[in-house]
C-alpha cells in the first residue's frame, strides 16, 4: 500500500508555538503528500486510494529521542542514589561490558527495540557500546523493526576500567570496519560516538574527525553535564578554552545540525556562543539531569539564542523512556529553574515540538506537511476522557502528554508503514 | 475471613533506613497479628487458618497520599502553564464550584474513588469543596470502597470569587452540620480544612479552632507554597510573626501530628522551629511544586529536624496520582535542590517510608508489624524483570517505584479486606 488517506484528529506541531489540526492526511511512498482540514471528497482524493479511518483517535508525530544508551537498558530504575562519576563506575561500565557477548546483546537489544516501539519512539539517536558486532546487531534489529535511528559504536581509549576500554588503534580500526559494515542499512545510520572528552585521547578524537569527513557521518557526545566532570576535563585539556572547544580543537564540531551534544547543563557564555556558531544540536535530558543531580540545563535560554534542541531520555541516567513524561519533566524543570535561578519557562507546545523534531538531526520529521516523513502514532485516549466532559484537540493532547501511558499508543507508523509490535 | 496467612515476598519499610523482608504475614481482624521470615509450619500457624499464596508477587504497604484535592480531579493535566494564583482563578475555582451540583459530584467522585483504588492509595487526606452534600457523598463513596481517609469540607469566606465563597456564618453552620453528619462513617473521618490564610477571616479561623476542640478532629491547610502568596499573607496579617504563626494565633495548630501543612517550600527558620515544636506533619508535593513553579521544598532539612513528613500528589496542582512517580520525583527534586542550593538528598528508602506512613496522621500504618493495619498492595512486577536477570527484593522494589505502572497493582487490601476495583 504505497498510497493511503489517513482519517482522524491529526495534530501537527508545525512550529514551537503553533499546532495545526487536520482531519485527513494523504500518504505516498513513506511521505506526507497532502493534509486536509476537512475530509476530502473522492473528487479531490480518488476513491482508488484506500482510506484508513482511525475514528476518534488522535494522530501525532512519532517521538524522537535523540540521546539514549541502549546497553544501559537493564539498569533502568536501578542505582539512582549516585552522581555521574560513581554511577558510571558502579553501574554503567560493568553492564555495558557485557555486550561483548553477542548472545546477551541480542536478547537485550531485542527487548530494547520492543521498548522503543511500545513507547512510540520512531526515531532515536543511540549510544551503543564499544563492541562492533553488538552494535551492528542493534542496527539490524532496529532496521528490521522499521524504526529510524542513528546508532553509534562508542569510542573510549582512556580513563575507563581495564575491562571496558580499547587501545587507540583498536578503536580506530573497529570504527572503520563498523562504518563500512553499516552501509547495509537504510533507515538506520551510523553516528560517530566519542563517549566524552575524558574517555578519548586527542589522537583518537583526531582520527574520528577524519572518519567523519571520509564517511560523511554526524558526531554525538556529552558536554558539561556535571561540575566534577567539567573540573576533570579542564585539568585534562589546559590547551583549550573550554569543554566544547576541545571537541572543536580536535575536529569533532561538524557542519550545521551534524553534531549532537547531550546535557549542556553548565555551559559558559562562550560555549553557548559556539553552540550557536556551529549550529550544534543540544539534547536535553531532564530526567537524567535530576536523577544524577547534575543541575537544570538552561534550555529556555539556549532556545532563545536559536540553538536547535531535542529531548531525550538518556536511559539509564534517566529512568523514563516514555517521551510524554520527559516533556512534562522538561516543563517542570524549566519552571523550577526560572523560580530558583531566573529566566524563562517552556510551554507544552515548545516541548512537544522538541520531542517530535529532534533538533533537526533527522530532516523532514516532526510535523505533517508535504514531503515530511510519514512517521506517526495513533493514540486512543478514550480512558483519559472523563464522563460529562468535552475536550479541545489541544486539551486532549495535554491530557495525553501529562497523564497518558504507552498503552494508549495503539499503532506506530514509520515512513508510512505500520510497525509490528 | 477474619484470619488468614498471606504468603509472598513481603517488603516492610520499618524505618526510613531499613526494609525488612518476610515470607508470610498473619492477618487477624484487619490487623497484622504476626510476620514470618520463613513460611510457618502448621504447628506454628494452624491449618485451620486459610493461606493466600501470592506466588512470586511483591507485597508492600498501601500508599498514603496526605494532600489532594478531589474536586480538581477533572483538571488533571490541564492548565499547567500557570503559577499558583492565576491557576486558582482560571482553572481551580470554576471547576470546584461545579460540585454544588450533587449529580456532577457523584459522577466525578465515583471516578476519583476508582482512581485511588487503581493507584493503590489505601489512605488519603483530602480537600473536598465548600459543599456539604458533595463532601458527605465523597465520604460515603470512599467508605463503601473500603478505603481509609480523612476528608475535609473546605472553608473559604474571603478573597474568593463570588460564585465560590461562603459567608462566615454559612461556613461555620455548614461545617458544624457536616461534622455531625460525618459521625456515620468509620474508616473515613472528617478533618477541618481552612483552605489557606488568604481565604479565611480571623473570625472563621477562630470558630474552626473551637470546632476542632469540640469534635476532636485534626486540621489541614496550606503553608508557604509560593513567594507571591507569602507576600500577600504578610500584608493581610501584620499582627503575626510569620505565615505559620497566623494559624497558631487563631488556634489552628493542634496537638502532636494533628495538623497537616502542605508544601512548606519557603518556611523561615522560625517557622521550621514551630513545625518541630507543634509536631506538625508536612505534606510534600514535589509534582505540584514543579508544575506550579513554586520552588523545591527543603524536605531533607525538615526531616533532619525530626518533622514528620508524608508525600502527596496535590492533584491537580500536581498532575500525577501514582505514588511511585511521586517518590521518584521527590528524590529528583531533593537532588536538584542539593546541587543548586546545597543540603542533603533523600534516599529511595526514606521516600518509600514517607509514602506509606503518611507522617503519622493515620497511626499504625505504613509497615508490617503486630497491631499495624493490614493495608497492603499485591504487585505483579513480572513484566519489569528482564530475561537473564535476577533481582534482590530491594531491586524489584526500586524497579517498581521508578518504572512501574498502576497496572502492576493486582490487588488492594485495606484493614485486611480486599477492595473491589
Amino acid at each position: 500500500m504505497n498510497s493511503y488517506l489517513l482519517l482522524g484528529t491529526i495534530l501537527s506541531p508545525d512550529t514551537p508555538s503553533h499546532l495545526s489540526t487536520y482531519k485527513a492526511m494523504l500518504i505516498r511512498d513513506g511521505h506526507i503528500a497532502d493534509v486536509f482540514s476537512t475530509i476530502p471528497s473522492t473528487d479531490i482524493v480518488s476513491s482508488d486510494i484506500p482510506r484508513i479511518d482511525t475514528g476518534t483517535a488522535l494522530i501525532i508525530p512519532g517521538f524522537s529521542d535523540i540521546h539514549l544508551h541502549a546497553p544501559q537498558f537493564a539498569n533502568l530504575g536501578l542505582g539512582l542514589d549516585e552522581e555521574l562519576l560513581p554511577w558510571l563506575e558502579t553501574y554503567t561500565f560493568p553492564e555495558e561490558s557485557k555486550y561483548k557477548d553477542i548472545s546477551y546483546a541480542t536478547t537485550m537489544y531485542t527487548a530494547f527495540t520492543k521498548a522503543l516501539l511500545t513507547n512510540g519512539i520512531t526515531s532515536s539517536v543511540i549510544f551503543a557500546s564499544i563492541h562492533t558486532p553488538a552494535t551492528l546487531q542493534l542496527m539490524s534489529l532496529l532496521e528490521r523493526a522499521g524504526l529510524r535511528a542513528f546508532v553509534g559504536k562508542v569510542n573510549m581509549d582512556r580513563n575507563s576500567p581495564n575491562y571496558y576500554q580499547e587501545t587507540t588503534e583498536e578503536s580506530i580500526a573497529a570504527t572503520t570496519d563498523w562504518l563500512t559494515a553499516a552501509r547495509q542499512f537504510k533507515q538506520v545510520r551510523p553516528i560517530l560516538t566519542p563517549r566524552f572528552v575524558p574517555s578519548c585521547t586527542p589522537k583518537l578524537m583526531k582520527a574520528l574527525a577524519r572518519l567523519a569527513d571520509a564517511y560523511q557521518v554526524p558526531v554525538q557526545s556529552h558536554l558539561s553535564e556535571n561540575r566534577d566532570e567539567i573540573a576533570w576535563v579542564r585539568d585534562l585539556h589546559p590547551e583549550c578554552h573550554n569543554y566544547l572547544d576541545i571537541y572543536r580543537h580536535y575536529g569533532l564540531l561538524r557542519g550545521p545540525r551534524q553534531t549532537i551534544m547531550a546535557h549542556c547543563v553548565w555551559c559558559t557564555e562562550e560555549e553557548k556562543q559556539m553552540l550557536v556558531d556551529y549550529e550544534v544540536i543540544v539534547s536535553h535530558a531532564p530526567f537524567s539531569n535530576a536523577d544524577l543531580a547534575s543541575g537544570i540545563a538552561p534550555i529556555a535560554d539556549l532556545q532563545q539564542r536559536g540553538i536547535p534542541i531535542g529531548l531525550c531520555s538518556d536511559i539509564s541516567g534517566g529512568h523514563e523512556l516514555f517521551m510524554p513524561r520527559t516533556i512534562a519533566m522538561a516543563a517542570m524543570m524549566a519552571k523550577e529553574r526560572a523560580t530558583l535561578c531566573g529566566g524563562h519557562t517552556l510551554t507544552t507546545m515548545e516541548l512537544f515540538y522538541m520531542a517530535t523534531h529532534g533538533g533537526g538531526i533527522f530532516p523532514q520529521i516532526g510535523h505533517f506537511a508535504p514531503d515530511y516523513a510519514a512517521d506517526f502514532l495513533i493514540i486512543d485516549d478514550s480512558n483519559l476522557c472523563l464522563p460529562n466532559h468535552s475536550y479541545t484537540p489541544f486539551q486532549r493532547l495535554q491530557r495525553f502528554l501529562y497523564n497518558g501511558d504507552p498503552r494508549q499508543i495503539t499503532d506506530v507508523y514509520v515512513a508510512g508503514k505500520r510497525c509490528q509490535r
